[in-house]
């Protein structure tokens, strides 16, 4: 490997030969041809795609290291199961919606049972079904962060029939208006979802942990319980494999490969998001010192994830430093976010909340600071549009589950855990703590 | 992220001028150059066969989390050791006998010590160690199987031995009859590897479990004494990296990508293979929890992976429903054969045999369903004939190994773990259950 | 998956179509356009750095695998702070040290902030970016190596703080006596990093090692008191997850894809990293079943690393007997030297320095094997000269830290547990072993 030398003999015979092509070589490099930026933007969904489903993964890593082990399998459960209740949801009417609206319109005609239309590969410029997988793997995501929050006392069917309206229909709706060219698209930007995707699940989230309430013995007697997760190894397993899903998130995001300019932005957003990260962590590190006089691990693993939230919204056109400050404002969002929480008595068992709405909230209004395209009015209309639309639809839905079928396991059920009442085993039955 | 104007300026800009050159640019899209078809062929093996290679891992913590914990050090060796197995034999005989067949045969000559012919690339359009990368992966898979199935009772080093001779020649033997041109080629379709790899794994597991006996006390005073697993956690840990595997396994099988063609043949498999593992989840939630009044989560883990098996002998063409269809027939099958094999007494511990045995003779029948290229009788022969020969050859093995070596660790040894026993040390010494 | 006719038709017109275009067509395969090099020059530089960027799971999961449970949570904090520091540092300051400095010259002037300058897209043939996220996730890696040998004992902030040092200052210097075209380019060779990235976290780690002293108790009594590892399923994952991240990190040391040569290359390189690992892997098995009538797991594992950090310093020129052969030393020196270690009482908690360190001189020393354009004497020359700066620096380092802040925990806070000490917390709260 030397790098000043990186171009190989070869490589540079390529490039002297290719450009002898070209009509104008000196002033505009030769193109990919036709199917090869087809073929470079199809590949950009797909291994985008890929991590992001990992994601998935990262999730459910991240969730069973932080409920006690009486809860563990249920969470392993509903992780797998939430993704596949989101992808046949996509696939029954979620794509639809997004897609299907009009321009500048607010929802979309009903339409059952998508398929790929490939006839027109270059005027499309990718696969269409390398595109449905990429945002299907995103919608998943949104489910991931409700699952969080409301571990250990959501019963298993009625969580799954809320993530079916979510995915099927809360998701795409909103993202319509935004990525579908509905009546958002051009007043407000999220490039890769820090609001559409992560304050959407958060926002549903903090609806459901309103209408569940809290653990119980969580806020007994007025003070709050500590109940510490399973196993923080598998927690930080967790958040690496979130990470590495976001360079994927965040990258493919871009929805180009084919050309210069788009493999230079996707290759800048890989920096922006990795340092938005560093921050993250570095900051909570230093502010949990200074705080507690501990560093404290579950804050620093979501200050990793507020971080990368807090960039979503716009992780190409900021610098390096700026990037480090949003993410690192992301890591004090959540270390002042999760004692407010507790306050509130809204028990957020993974800290989802702060990372993925507060985060999401601060990474999409902070956009204008580095793309003076947008501006705040502009995010502050989206913010608050998504908002009340998600968090008062959701409310609803969760109402009317706990209406009908009843949202929370019962007392005893929750005292002996939801791995033996709903399943009926145990996630390490040899290590049971008596 | 805009989605209804993905294509940037530049991309437009890309292809139109692309476009200038082509002779004829409305009725035929500018292909890629030669140089660029072989690498995105190349890059399509590399990307793949890295995801594949992640299986080894995923299967090793399916089925660490699905023993006890006084074998799970020893499955973890089995897995590293194994995977380590078939690399060396496909490197020493395995790969000639898979390719160095003459078309229409049944057996390659011998021919040791691979090395790569690269002096035509255009011709082979690949480089031939990408592919070697690819098909050596694609060989560990199915001994993968074979140790989750075998687990907690059998020797090490017997076991090694086997999984030498199937990776070195029963894999290479019946895979060239269908993907090295042999005999069977042309009247049997088996696009990724249902049956090739997964029922061969299956077969060769069935066999070491007919010959090995089941677990101590397993089937004791005829009834089924549960032996739940250690980790939950971990064991869906492995089902997520198998699914994200699966998208290198059979999207990596189209086996080119420098096309239109063929990036959205690659796009529309890794939509297929998703759906079907989804279709695969929840018809094992919803059926466990009818059949058992609880969902199962070891049912549910087994019916993602019965899901991919099942779509592994033609992601390609069926349309999005018929994979999930596929899928979730794959469910019913794992659901109702798991209690099967208990009732016949066939020990299978981590449920490999549904799996990938029965959901693999199930993907390959139903090929004809949307591939109407491909008849029931064609697939009907391929299955028989490579199920009679692993099978038949797999039992001579065991039966080998049996009475050469002897394949069961001893009554004690069983009893006190095989990580005790095997290795001296324990997976996890500070929580011994005592 | 047909394998002997794996060119779909539409791929053979592709190249025929392309090969029209081409002047001398029989002789020379028509290149990838500028455009498309520079984007599979950058492509293989973001999938390789994201596997990369992955080891650093890998890395924590091993540790937090063979460290006690009293000390999992504080090694997973101090993984995911060693990137985080990793990550600023080498924007603050390391890429320039690296990059900036004169041809065959010492150390560049210092030159903080570092941001891509795009401005020459073709001149350099790959984004800027890309590059800059592959090489920080390999100072990263050093780091890592660093936090394995160490664990148990050394307090969280000096530590970081020698990271800072380690990841800004000590590797990017000696990288750029060779990758950044200094002093030893040209007299030595070190592809993807045997001594460059490997020795040099293990020679700092050594360093470490020798200032902070052993565990309590390791040593005492002059017996080696075997202090074994909370979880080895983890330890074995955090392996397969270091095994998958190798083929990014040697393959993309290739630094350019848009060719055949260098697209084939990538390939071999992928196929002889993984045969070295195989050949580590199989030794390491055979070899403490020999000595010590068991096979060690742990052993294993580093063999398997130790395997990969041989070949890691030519993974392109050896046929691949010879790299299993290269692998398979690799496999004999971790076990050889694990007891040597033990003997002279250095005390390297996960075996980080027979792997990374010895194996990556062994690695080094044994490229003019393959290699005939590299000297014995010359890789000498930069092992040494390597070695010599970075163990002193590192030792000064650490004796600077111990007068001044101090590095070890206190006595108390080594039995109690790091977690509970500086981080007021348990990695596995239900699970203490009391």
């Amino acid at each position: 490997m030397f790098k000043k030398t990186a171009l190989t003999a070869a490589s540079i015979a390529a490039v002297l030969s290719t450009a002898a092509f070209a009509q104008d070589a000196a002033a505009t490099p030769a193109p990919a041809s036709d199917t090869s930026v087809f073929v470079f933007n199809t590949l950009l969904f797909l291994i985008s795609g890929m991590v992001v489903m990992f994601m998935a993964a990262g999730f459910c890593m991240l969730e069973v290291g932080l409920v006690r082990s009486k809860n563990a399998a249920t969470i392993c459960l509903k992780n797998i199961a939430l993704y596949s209740v989101a992808g046949l949801m996509v696939y029954l009417v979620g794509y639809q919606l997004i897609y299907g609206i009009a321009e500048g319109g607010f929802i979309a005609p009903l339409d059952l049972f998508w398929s790929a239309d490939e006839s027109d590969p270059l005027g499309v410029g990718y696969s269409a079904n390398s595109d449905w997988y990429f945002q299907m793997v995103f919608v998943a995501t949104a489910a991931s962060i409700v699952s969080g929050t409301l571990a250990e006392r959501i019963k298993l069917f009625p969580f799954l029939i809320f993530v079916a309206v979510l995915t099927g229909f809360i998701y795409p709706i909103q993202a319509g208006w935004v990525w579908g060219a509905g009546w958002l698209d051009g007043r407000f930007d999220d490039f890769a979802g820090s609001t559409l995707v992560h304050s959407t699940g958060g926002w549903a989230a903090l609806a459901g942990a309103l209408v569940l309430g809290s653990r119980s013995g969580k806020y007994e007697g007025g003070r709050v319980h500590p109940m510490p997760g399973s196993s923080l190894p598998l927690a930080t397993l967790g958040t690496f494999i979130l990470w590495l899903g976001w360079f994927g998130f965040n990258g493919g995001s871009q929805l180009a490969l084919g050309t210069i300019d788009d493999a230079a932005s996707v290759a800048k957003i890989f920096v922006n998001t990795n340092m938005a990260a560093c921050g993250g962590v570095m900051t909570t590190i230093i502010l949990t010192q200074v705080l507690y006089k501990k560093v404290d691990l579950t804050i620093v693993l979501n200050g990793a994830i507020g971080g990368l939230v807090s960039i979503t919204a716009e992780p190409l056109q900021p610098a390096i430093w700026q990037a480090i400050l949003i993410g690192s404002v992301g890591g004090v969002i959540v270390t002042l976010s999760v004692p407010l929480l507790d306050k509130l008595k809204i028990d957020d068992v993974v800290g989802a909340i702060p990372a993925h709405l507060f985060c999401g909230i601060w990474g999409t209004l902070i956009v204008p600071l580095s793309n003076s395209g947008v501006t705040i009015f502009g995010q502050l209309t989206g913010v608050l549009a998504i908002g009340v639309f998600v968090f008062f639809v959701s409310l609803a839905v969760w109402y009317a589950l706990k209406l009908t079928m009843g949202l929370r396991a019962s007392a005893d059920d929750e005292r002996i855990g939801l791995d033996k009442a709903e399943l009926g085993l145990e996630a390490y039955p040899e290590f049971s703590p008596g």
